[in-house]
């Protein structure tokens, strides 16, 4: 039986990439210092400044604020009820118990509140790929909860970075790659946003909710079938399988390198949305022009009885 | 049965990632049409150029070689013995076939000449990897070998070029990504490099070898063995599988970005070889390094011995 590096005691999470063997107890603390190492390293976030955590219900952003909150960090939960279903009772359930069990905040939104429906409507309405609506949705969202933040943390895990620097390197697509980072400094009323958890592994994050005795929702969310990053996750684990550390190499070499992305006429010019206010590229935000879309297919006849079928 | 799109003939080769079904005939027309494109489009050479093709045997080079010659390219051949055993025979009877039956000259030079032995005992000597002590050897032969050339052409196809680039980016060597491309200017006695096949898939270089009744060496070389560049091949295979179009697309991508790799400072300064007068970073290149510490280890007993029981 392989016996944990640290105390030497029976090792029970064997962590292939390091080559290292722990106990649950020493794979807390090794876990909890490398977040905090990466935190500091990107600067972050302080133990003065508030955080605003984005949690879906999911392991990786539960085990975050769980984290944030047990290393004495200032946090904020915070879930959008996306009205997908079952899925989202669900992971609303789970987010409540957690917020309860662990006397942490998590302030609680709704989509139907805001649209008077839930995203897979929106974005049948709008003609548009859920999640790419989705993301927008949240990424607006996240950004007015944290007016009154210095950061919003999001519980990205290395497979998920791996997974979209994979794609974007395969497509080329520059733009995003010059903005791929653990930490993306924010600027007047975009908030800074961070990713504590970018380099470990989504095994790792999943012990640790589990021996940290989080419950969460184990279901991917439904309109994820067929995605392209569950597509890239598995050829990544495929390389990662046969050459340990591709994944950690991978998205720290591209890191090395990232600004050779951002060529110093790129950045987009932004401006206050007329509407809202927020910065955005054009005259009015994404977000408040698929407010007045959805508003004017309600008022009309044809909108409003497709969305009683619903 | 599918139709030929161009005659309507039964089609007997099935383009997928273009979506095209071709007979032999029109597949030989649309590659080589193809593949003159790419020859302009890059500006590899015109017909007033010689160009010398190096060839291995297999079938990617001999193509090359004939596909040049057949549209009125001014080409030579050149083929490096290596002395890996039966391959290097095997593949030496090919490329002799091959120059008698198409009337097209080869010129053939052997590492024994060179070393007074092959590639496998070299890399031995020097405990370096057999493929990159075989690489260094063939630039440095097909450069020396071109002097009264206008270019070297080899006959990289889009597989190998996009596995290579995978490695590359997987890595970050940025330093490999600033010189990949299908030409490479040349300057003074550094010739310039062109790969006329980049853009045309391995099953399309097969199928052109097959029908222009080309006999090639099937075997791949022994010493490649797992080698990474066959993994990655795999690796694409899969993602093309699900993906119709990604070697393509992530190639020509790349191009149109390779130079963000490329910052100014970053050229390496080089100055002609004091043993032969090639261009190198280091006072001797390193060729004639080789030469020297292959020829000392054979003037001491150990090496003498180690070399007369291989």
């Amino acid at each position: 039986m392989k016996k944990c590096k640290i105390c030497g005691k029976p090792a029970e999470i064997f962590l292939y990439s390091q080559n290292l063997a722990l106990c649950r107890k020493d794979f807390v603390k090794n876990f909890e210092k490398r977040v905090e190492r990466t935190i500091k390293k990107f600067k972050m976030a302080t133990r003065y400044e508030k955080i605003l955590v984005a949690v879906s219900g999911g392991k990786d952003s539960l085990a975050l604020l769980h984290l944030l909150n047990k290393l004495g960090y200032r946090v904020c939960g915070y879930y959008v009820d996306l009205g997908i279903g079952d899925y989202s009772k669900k992971s609303l359930e789970k987010v409540c118990k957690f917020s309860e069990e662990k006397k942490i905040e998590i302030k609680i939104e709704n989509l139907k509140d805001e649209f008077g429906m839930g995203v897979g409507e929106i974005s049948k309405i709008v003609k548009n790929p859920t999640c790419s609506v989705c993301g927008m949705i949240k990424r607006y969202m996240f950004n007015r909860m944290a007016q009154n933040f210095d950061a919003i943390a999001t519980g990205h895990n290395l497979d998920d970075e791996v997974a979209t620097l994979f794609g974007n390197v395969l497509n080329w697509q520059t733009e995003y790659l010059s903005r791929q980072t653990p930490v993306l400094d924010g600027r007047e009323s975009l908030k800074k946003k961070i990713k504590p958890f970018a380099f470990v592994s989504e095994y790792e994050t999943a012990t640790y909710a589990f021996i940290e005795g989080i419950d969460y929702i184990v279901d991917e969310c439904p309109h994820s079938k067929g995605a392209k990053s569950i597509f890239y996750k598995g050829i990544v684990n495929d390389i990662e399988n046969q050459m340990k550390g591709t994944k950690i190499r991978f998205l720290s070499g591209f890191l090395k390198n990232r600004e050779v992305f951002s060529s110093p006429g790129s950045k987009t010019e932004l401006k206050p949305c007329k509407k809202c206010g927020y910065l955005t590229s054009s005259e009015i935000c994404q977000f408040c022009r698929l407010k007045e879309r959805i508003n004017t297919i309600k008022g009309g006849n044809h909108g409003r009885n497709f969305l009683e079928n619903q």
